[in-house]
Formats: C-alpha cells, structure tokens, sequence
C-alpha cells in the first residue's frame, strides 16, 4: 500500500521509557520498578481522566504519576528532585532501530508523522533530543481534544490533519491498547511487538504485527 | 452522618479476587501470577472498552481476559478449563470482615447496597455463595449504562435509585481509582485500603480512609 503518511506513537514506541532508568538511578537502587510504577501510573492517570471527563495535560499527569511511584517504592524525592527527573521525558532515548526506520522509510518517499498522548512541548524537546526532528513532518498531541487514547477522536486528529480515510494512514504503535483502539477507529496499524507480549484479546486486531520497525518499509512495499 | 445507604463496591471490596487463586491452582503452579494478570486485564478491557465506547459485559471481558493470562503464563487451556475458571466469579470469597461488619451496619439501621461493573447475574450468584444475598438490599450493576467505573454514569446510578443527592451517600470501595472517581461524582466515599496502597495523586481525595470494613459503622455513627 501507498499511505498518504506513517503515523507513530512516541513513547514507548519511537522513544525507549526503560531509558528513563538511568536519571532514576540517582533516587533508588531499583530504577527499573520505578520507571515500571510511573509509566503504569500515567497511563492509569490517563485512562482515569478520559472516563472521568476531568483532563489534565500529560506533563501533569506524569508528575502525579511519580509521585505515586516514590511513595510506592518508599522514596522521600525533595521537589527539585521531582521537577528534575520529571523533565527527563524530555530526553527519553530513541529505541536502537529508529533512526534507520525512519531513513529508509524518507528514502522511500513516505511522510513520517508522530500521534501522543504527550504534549506539544515535551514531545517536540523529546523529538529534538533524540535527532528526529526532521523526520517527522507533523507531531499531533492529544492536548488539542483534552482526551486520551484510546478515545476515537484522538485517532480522528490524524485523519483531519491529513484530510483522508483511516484506511489509508498507516498507524504504527507497541502499545497493545493503541493498537487495538486504533484498529477500532479504522485506521491501517502495525503493532510492533516489542516486548513480545500475547495479542490482546478485546479490540479489532492489527493489519500487521512486527518485531521491529526496519520491518515496515518492505512490509508497506510489498 | 446518617447517609441514605452504604454502598458498597463488589469484587475487590467485598469479595477477595485473590481467592480465585484455589480454583487456579488446578491449572498453574503460580496461581496467585495467573489471577493478578487476569485481574489486571480484565481491569484494563473495561476501561478501554469505555474510552473506545466499545461496551461488552463484564463476563465478557472477564473471559477475554482470562485468554490474554493464560496466554502470558504459557498456558494451554481447552475451552472447557477457561469456562469453568471463569464461573469461579460466582464463587468468589468474601473477605473475612464482610459478615461482621454488613451484620452492625444492618443492626444500626443503615441500608446497604451494592454498584459493580460485574454483570448482574454474576454478581447475584457471588453474593449468594458468599451468604450475602440477606444483607444488600439493592444489586447496581454498569450493564444498564454500558459504560464502567469511573464513568459518572456508573455513580449516576446510585442517586437515581435512592432519590437522593451524591453527598447523601455512602460508598465503599477498596479500589483507588474508584475512590477518586466516586468522590469526584460527589459521593461520601469510604476508601478501604486493603492492599496498604499509597494514596492515589489524581482526582479527588476520598472523605475517609479504613483498613478493614468493620471500621465504618462507628466512622458513621461519630
């Protein structure tokens, strides 16, 4: 297929949140069940906002989400602590197999695009700290509809702004939740399975499921 | 305060998941790692299915989920094993301060009642087993407003049957998402904090917080 553009989810997807692991080091002995407590939390936070219908932005919502994860894992962080390891979303490090996917997917003469429940600001310095600014023709951020994913009309944000069907956007996420919603919503996704987990089980499938995003460029050409 | 009712949430509250873990043991030497995923996943389908507004029954999406752990656990159950697993909703125990306390509330003149995102079928044949049925006098369940907790619908629930205002009510829950979202409805929430959970940082901070059920009748009569 020839997709008019290959949207990606940025955390998690582009951008590695088990980097964040490093900065947490400086707090606990156990980064990585930090790092694991916080991004559950945000994504709960996230959730719970969209069903409640009381938004708060991203970086709110990941500050509230630390906060609950120091308190979890025992930790006393002073608020500059805070405020400085919550500000390393803003250099969360691109997963091994990005810059290439990316080049061989301009190469090819695809337009990359970014969909986040981020916000605009932290998403952009996060673009910009991991060199993939100029890959990314539009990054679009869920604080334009004040919901989260997997609401519908966050996916609608990408077919407004590209003026086609779902059908003809290529969607591109590891997480399986998006994936599913993003399915629901029409638009064409490949789930990349980065942490080899089990297909969900509620929610329309994926088109095509890979392991990692050098894949895609021959997938979309085939 | 003498509320209306005290309404109570079911599975979680009254109700102790981790006691599927017996019927589990058939199936897996980890019980306890199968039922927290099955837990989690039926959790993270009925959020998901209110945010895509994609409604399917609790048993549904209990069964669902049940599949997704199975699968995460490197099971292979035949169709058979997974419908007898999933039945074992309607048999969950009641943990051990549920009679007690249900006994001095009744004995002091409160009504009690019950708002589940389980179906009402299964959520009748659980307090059944656990010899509750006498004790509630109302079941609520989400199935007649096909969306889940922490949807204001769900709490709208409540105040339509008892005809009366949210601060009026009393609802227990030892959910932290459903505390914060019952007291952003405006419900008198009791959070019973079973699981010894930091307090969550998003949304509404419940009126009180119990470590065991039997607490509230004289919380109530103070």
């Amino acid at each position: 297929m020839k997709p008019k553009a290959v949207i990606f989810d940025l955390f998690g997807t582009l951008l590695d949140i088990a980097s964040l692991a490093t900065a947490a080091g400086k707090f606990t002995r156990d980064p990585a069940a930090l790092v694991a407590t916080w991004r559950e939390k945000q994504l709960a936070y996230a959730f719970a906002a969209t069903i409640m219908g009381r938004y708060e932005d991203f970086d709110a919502l990941t500050d509230r989400a630390l906060s609950f994860a120091a308190q979890r894992h025992g930790l006393d962080m002073g608020d500059r602590a805070w405020e400085a390891l919550g500000a390393e979303w803003e250099r969360v490090r691109p997963f091994v197999d990005v810059p290439a996917a990316l080049t061989l997917l301009r190469e090819r003469g695809y337009t990359c695009g970014v969909l986040t429940n981020g916000t605009p600001k932290t998403a952009a310095a996060a673009l910009a700290s991991a060199g993939l600014t100029a890959e990314i023709e539009t990054t679009l951020s869920v604080d334009s509809v004040r919901v989260y994913k997997p609401d519908r009309r966050v996916y609608d944000l990408a077919t407004t702004h590209y003026g086609v069907p779902a059908s003809e956007l290529v969607f591109v996420t590891a997480n399986g939740w998006d994936a599913t919603g993003a399915a629901e919503f029409g638009l064409h996704v490949i789930w990349c399975n980065r942490a080899q987990a089990p297909a969900e089980t509620f929610g329309a499938a994926p088109a095509a499921v890979v392991s990692t995003l050098t894949e895609i460029p021959a997938l979309l050409d085939a």
